[in-house]
């Protein structure tokens, strides 16, 4: 019975400074280490043996992603670092600090912004500063789907074939699967596994650094699910 | 025109104690890492932006490849980890110390060990227990070529098909590689790439956490050699 786990990054600098963050890429905390170190050792007593890793190309996933392996003793096993497992994209507003824009825009719009599931936030346009368009690690995407912001319902709709293509295979190979990755790509990854719906997936919290296992069965229908 | 750089992982915990490490999976010491992170910085200062990253399954190389990436700016490129970019096998002599296998065999058999082409050290059978054959990570190895030992011979062996199937192609491609070995299999590398003698490449020492970067022309011969 294959297991897959999910695990959300740990603290990271800009949750402490109450940013936007979504794809900037900003390191752990110290306290966002330790939360990824605790969850390797809750792995490793609970004795879950991986066959392979999938993760974003955001620093903060990575390096949780390493620490709970390295923690469990399983550094060595296969990963995959792909941009489809990458945070909703926040548009404009990333970088942006969550109190002021509730200022400048509102409380309510905001509110709108961060919680409802088909709304985009602000767009950045492709020749703007902070587009993916002029990061290198998004070199190889056809221009046209570097997202210029997102809301969950298109994060979904990109996270969803990387499940189809690579990591339900794998679970129906057996093998043993741990995703490292955000707050919205999971609950993108939740909502299509568990079938949450549109309103109710915008309350689901994903905790920071904690392992969310699941037993699936042959079907991948869900037989049990843990929190570590 | 490619860059391939090879990095030798810093000092691990078994060099401190002088011991027989091989497929051992022993952590890198203190100073270990901060030879990893200096080489991140050396490659920043470098500007040498990489496509690709190949590692062994040995904790010690995926971790000064991390650590060097990371202090690079660089850990989101692709990771590719392998058995065959091992350290060479050291057969019953791993775990042994040094000094204390010169007194027992003599210092010239031991040097032999340690220095001849092709001469196999002392054979770990299968059943023995620190045999690679128990470890979950060669668990989809035909058991016929999980070593008992090996020789720098039977290292290069295995570490070339790996060249040919995976490094050579990416540097025909044009993309930038960075390999994070060790001492035999980034000597069996430097061996074929440069072709020197079974005699010379025994005293070709690989300095721990120094990037060796190479320049190379579109057919893979070799334009520039620089340590970082």
């Amino acid at each position: 019975m294959p297991k897959l786990v999910f695990i959300r990054h740990g603290q990271s600098e800009w949750n402490l400074k109450n940013l936007f963050t979504g794809w900037e890429d900003v390191n752990l905390s110290e306290k966002g280490v330790e939360e990824a170190k605790e969850a390797g050792r809750k792995l490793k007593e609970a004795g879950i043996e991986f066959d392979q890793a999938y993760t974003s190309v955001l620093t903060r996933a990575i390096k949780t992603l390493h620490f709970a392996l390295e923690e469990s003793g399983q550094l060595w096993i296969p990963e995959m670092k792909t941009w489809r497992l990458n945070e909703r994209h926040y548009g404009a507003l990333q970088g942006k600090n969550k109190a002021a824009a509730a200022e400048k825009y509102g409380d309510e719009q905001v509110h709108i912004w961060r919680r409802s599931y088909d709304v985009l936030p602000p767009l950045l346009s492709a020749d703007d500063e902070g587009s993916a368009a002029n990061d290198r690690r998004y070199a190889d995407l056809d221009p046209r789907i570097i997202p210029g912001g997102e809301n969950l319902k298109v994060t979904l709709e990109r996270v969803i074939p990387f499940w189809e293509d690579h990591i339900a295979p794998d679970l129906l190979a057996g093998k043993n699967v741990i995703v490292a990755a955000h707050g919205n790509s999971l609950r993108a990854l939740t909502k299509y596994i568990e079938q949450i719906s549109d309103e109710d997936i915008m309350n689901v919290e994903m905790a920071t650094g904690q392992p969310v296992v699941y037993d699936l069965d042959d079907k991948l229908n869900i037989v049990n699910k843990e929190k570590l």
